[in-house]
């Protein structure tokens, strides 16, 4: 259900605790929806580390989480139906199914998939946004928890990466280094007037202490605050305007030393739209998919997690090009991933 | 994730199984993500009902359950993804929320919702259609363990009639009338192999003797053995080539006297497809929607539950005019629900 | 420029106006800009008039008047798009010339263009929607002063019709009857605090006294306050749900006699979708083109002003199908004023 | 290739011949290609009937002619490219191969292909269109002499009836009955100084005695020549504006008698562009699909030829939704034909 | 109304005055209505330049002015729709106000907005081409007269930078030098016979001793005359052809040194298709997004006028992507003016 | 008709065949059909270049010979749809008829067109694919024994290129060398049972001797099996992964020395998807258009004969995109071939 949805059913529910249901059997019911949400990701993931482990001689894998939430985003709510389309065109039948470097995508030490995190459901029952960012904490750390596991996460809307990159930085005990690929920095204190935005996602991470260094690639919609707050929390931002200068450096990165290792965040905006349309923020002078890979292909670190973030399926061509662009930046993601 | 996915990920479970893990390991894990799976469905239904209870006055009330399954399909798999579309389309801005004889689905007396069941996760898992199909029909029955609530299925193919009204019929102790628009009759006695397909699901029901009477209407695409299966059967079945004769008969319709009472099942492509053209199967010369409402609006029953199917959102227009026609389908069928 | 643009554009001048500039300054250089919109209006009516009044034998004289409006709209601000499109299809090459009935539109005894009212011009220069609705009925004033000009208005959203019907009707001294084509009765109090919306211009025109008599034709989409608002003004609202009952009597419709004559509003989305997509209100179970052909050809009564509305090229199909219903809809108008 | 790139070959044809290559060179050789064109129309005639007289028991067979000829349209030439897709679409996995009277379509007693004309590779070549219809004209008499062999043709434009109908009528010795369904009457004298236009066909039908009556049905864009020149011929020509008190008659026709039997003419646009986008003059206002088969399957009398014209796919939707209606079409005519 | 209303009303206004109304009588009333379009331009340009130097400390402020003129495109006549989908795509809520460097949209100093020439409200009374490149030029000096406005032009076709240019130039009082990004040089003596045609433009140009250096950047649909046309005129012309080989030297330029300044032309085609597809000639090959910018953000010199034209929102895509491209193009160039 | 057509068709003949005719027969009809269809196409050649030769001073002109075979893909058909779509956009009015460095299109010593192999009127003779592939390499033949034509072949899929490349070289009497672009190796030994599928063509011609060297360029999708088979027949495989430090050594190649000349086959998806949409398998990352233009337009090297494959129509933009890119490339490698 969108956002509309989902707001009059909180409407409702408000309505009615506060005429004749206590508080307490309201919170009851949210907690045991809840609770069931996080049981079926765990059992999910149980299974497909059991299975892995029984496999033997996989020391990383990356497993696919969905995160549904298209709500915090300040134009269009699109994203939100994104994680189904992007696993249908990662098995596509109009390619095969080895990534460039010649992983083989079918072989479960490389991927596995443990679902979706129920985000529409869990707001129809009334939960607030704040519970909602430690639902999706708690997913990403069930993931995390069974070895040889680790989370590549589907958006959804940017604000996700604040609950994931938390999340993998709790489990972990310790900051990492991220690499944020990105048409905007998403660093406002706040954006109107909701600090869960997916505008602001960074600079709750950066505040949490989560991350070490924070690198932005892709940026040309950035404001005096978005460069302001880039200062303010030493965030490394590298603009389009300048990208032919920056290019062989970023084609060469060493990242994750002395941290807990890399974080990857994609925003599909980061890319030109004439590479992939199905977004909602239209920003022209962006980055070649070939640009894209050659950094990603290039970087050196251990990826402990990452994510896809802000592909937005109601703005794709009839075609879906856009889906297999995301899926393509999740096969290749993989790659990295496993070892 | 789409059907090859599914079978892909399957594929890779019965190795396992086969090479290292024992059959009983594998399906304790099944029965674990099913019975999580269960669990959030019926926490979720215990939720509204209590709320609908605690509101009273309210004898029948309409919930909605997706089930985003679309392998079954002959053609293509589309409306797997139906389910939040239709819901985003029910509550989007461009309409209001009343119903054209002016019940107001903002009020939960007349419509909730359950969320869907995780088909997708759990095929992933490895678990085979039969058992899928039980999941389905327990959905079913749980949802309507909670008075008042009663279950409008959103589609998914046509496959899942078959276990939603079998697990009417057992939850209510005998059969139902069943007034089921589509173009075609969906009653091969197995389509391509597979008797679970979405062009069997009439044969399953009649066979198991679920429904007393079935009215087909907007038939245009019907074989021999279709014909010949219908007859079998004692399907009562209305073909476009004579609508123009039989319309006054459809208008005036009542049903569900002596039994457990009415089924509506409604397949989008009973439509022409000049008004609901995101559909699989393009059959022109079908039913005006006005059509459909006035066979809908003045039937004469006790609506005990019903489905919308068959909506495929990857052939819809752009401006997504074929969710609109599902979302005004369900409201109006909520309404018919709703007392 | 769009709304967005005009609401800064409106900011800054009163932000320099409250800064530096007297509000007295201000005003002339608004009203100004208002008198050469107005000057501009005139002087091709007059070309236009003084045109016709040389040729001879004509008494009645549709004239095209474009009111570019989108901003007081619920939804979507397309329709302010919608006047090039229109007089684009009407005069597009793939037709001929004459209408159903024999009338030949390259005739200026039948149909003439008086342009566009420079709505947004004006708002960017701050002007508020209450003298905005005045110049647009001193538009219409200037048209029909022309003998024998009169108005068919190109909207724009529903909400033009409110100032277009007071101009007509204080113009010729009394009421109108008037046959109101719709989805929706446009007829609430206020709509999201905005006395101006396109959703309650005819409870402006009831209140005014404008009307003897309205009927509106292809409700299908209304609310309790919509039905309370109808009885209350004494309005004859068709429903769809009976339309085939109504028919023959909308088939056959005497309308204006005792009055200053008929004034017909067609919005749109009176039409299936199916036969308009490019609509802001997708609204399933309407009129067929032809049934609205079918009222229009047969009304009796004499039509001195009339408006289509609503159409929005931003949601047309690629080859402006609606578009050309649109302008098939002002060129039977036109053939239905011109004698 | 398109009408320029042929118009352009013709073109630098005419200036070698003029310069170094004698007429006689230039004719002989445009004789050789004009005659492996029949050869290969011929001998595919000739397979497809002996195998049906080897299988007896038919009396009469539809047997397609696709005729890939655009250049003669006032507005756009796509109709060339409509044979391919029609075809395609009659065998699309996506409906079964049963019409809705229950006649096999897999059956070749009642469907075989005879293939293209090759219109283009023979254009291009600098024959001019009179020698071009003689083509056709040839194309249809070949079949003919295939019994049981009977020729429904594929447009191409409408231009292209009249040398099916004249070789249909020179074949049986004698002139046929027409019903012609269109929104135009395509019967102007000359169109834009083309004789052979797909606005004059019918004319040049009527002046040659191949028809003794001729019934137009679904017409909306008639001028005051298209009126006269039907009165001069003595045509029955049925205007949509009354089509709701003509429809009994036109539902319950009897054609062909004491002549040599019934043509069936299809112009996809009789249609209203909501059942058929794809074509080249958006004309509202049409008959519903419905209607058309209504007229079609109660038509008495035998349908010795037919055609499907003015397919145009570079206006038809995403998914192909014209391309259904004009295989449709095809597939009932088909039935109607065979016996 | 399209170019086909306008030749349409030409026509009759033509017959009129040959049949019963003198020469003079039609001159004046044209005059009218040409002198009332001119005097809206100049009210609003005076109103913004008031409120600009009553703020003061801005030497130079870009000012829309649209020229919604298409009808001498040899193609399509898309690009007179094009100026409001430019602005509304300026302010749309899908990216910030701020351009890449900095500077605040949403300043007047940096931005305001005079309006749109009513092109087709003038053609539509008569008015000849000759006459009508007229007003654009009397447009363009009205917005100069009011220090510190300079004009950005929003086409409309290519035919318009003519009377801009010479507008510029004279106003100035000599000559500027002109970068022109485009896949054509727009620089035949006269193209089907239309001396005012959108290729011809920059002949005119160079004749009237308008410019002193012309470089023309991205030519890549360019015939033998184009070339000749070229070394006459000695313009300086760069093909993409070997683009690689020149990027350093165009990403450097410094132009209008010893010239009264900088006029910057940008055809949205200049661009590669994949950036730009909503445009009337698709020429595939061309500049991306991020070589535009770099050429333009890098060019030093004083930009005193400008226009983006050859936008057809006709042909864009679904979702707006070109409009998007062609508003961070004016975008950017604001930013390079405004000072 | 398509592949399930051409199937059907097959069937019943076979299912005859068995009956009642005996299989000389069939096989004569069959050898009838085939023979008028070569006799068509060398009709056409022999009469062009009849002219060349005698307009004279020409040494090789590129012909245009379409094979509309679709059914050996993997995924799509639509290829099969093609050649028309290409021709009409290389004469498209959108664009002039020179090439980049300046041939004149128009000019028949440049190009020809000897038109298509009737293709899919043989297959639904019930003709298998290895006398279907015989065929179309004695098409190629027959061009080439027309002196100066040099066959330019528009698919189709890519497993055309084998047969036509055998021809190519059987006809020269040796190898040629390959220019092979494409984001595929199509050198399977076999994919999903099918030696003749458009995965194998390469494998085939590698086997057969028909090639000396074999440099593949834009390969991005890969597997071990792809590589392996590379290495086993002496591929030059170029993956994009290494484009950019490969660039200089392909803008720079000579080719063809010491053999019978180069082969290009340009399979459109070696583009990326934004620039060329309208393919079966779309693969982010690909060539620019430009990188293309750049490799083609520096080979040195004599280049007898190439194709253009793999372009879908049924997945191209509304506005047909992609086969302007088609066009394209056919424009400039005819200007390669003729001399």
């Amino acid at each position: 259900m969108g956002g509309a949805a989902a707001a009059g059913a909180a409407r409702w529910i408000q309505r009615l605790s506060a005429a004749r249901i206590s508080t307490e059997a309201l919170q009851r019911g949210q907690s045991r929806v809840i609770d069931a949400s996080l049981t079926l990701i765990r059992e999910r993931a149980k299974l497909k580390g059991e299975l892995l482990r029984a496999m033997g001689g996989v020391k990383a894998s990356a497993s696919l989480l969905g995160v549904p939430l298209g709500h915090n985003s300040s134009f269009l709510q699109g994203p939100a139906f994104a994680p189904p389309r992007i696993r249908e065109a990662i098995w596509c039948g109009s390619t095969n199914s080895s990534t460039e470097e010649g992983k083989e995508l079918n072989d479960p030490r490389v991927l596995t998939d443990v679902g979706d995190v129920p985000i529409q459901e869990i707001r129809d029952c009334g939960v607030e946004d704040e519970r909602l960012m430690h639902v999706i904490s708690e997913s990403v750390k069930t993931v995390m928890g069974e070895d040889p596991l680790r989370p590549l996460v589907l958006g959804g809307d940017h604000s996700i990466s604040y609950p994931v990159v938390r999340a993998v930085s709790e489990m972990l005990g310790g900051p990492v280094d991220i690499l944020h690929l990105d048409a905007h920095p998403d660093i406002y204190d706040c954006f109107e007037g909701n600090t869960y935005s997916h505008a602001s996602s960074f600079a709750r991470i950066m505040e949490g202490g989560y991350a070490r260094r924070l690198l932005q690639v892709g940026l040309r919609s950035i404001t005096k605050e978005g460069r302001e707050q880039g200062k303010r929390f030493g965030v490394e931002q590298y603009e389009m305007r300048t990208f032919s200068r920056d290019r062989e450096k970023l084609e060469n990165l060493k990242l994750g030393e002395g941290v807990k290792g890399v974080y990857v965040s994609v925003d599909v905006d980061c890319l030109d739209p004439a590479f992939a349309p199905g977004v909602s923020h239209i920003e022209p002078g962006g980055l070649s998919f070939r640009d894209v890979l050659n950094i990603l292909q290039n970087l050196q670190g251990d990826v402990v997690a990452g994510d896809v973030v802000e592909f937005n399926p109601q703005r794709d061509t009839v075609d879906g090009m856009t889906a297999m662009v995301a899926a393509k930046l999740v096969r290749e993601l993989s790659a990295k991933i496993a070892k």
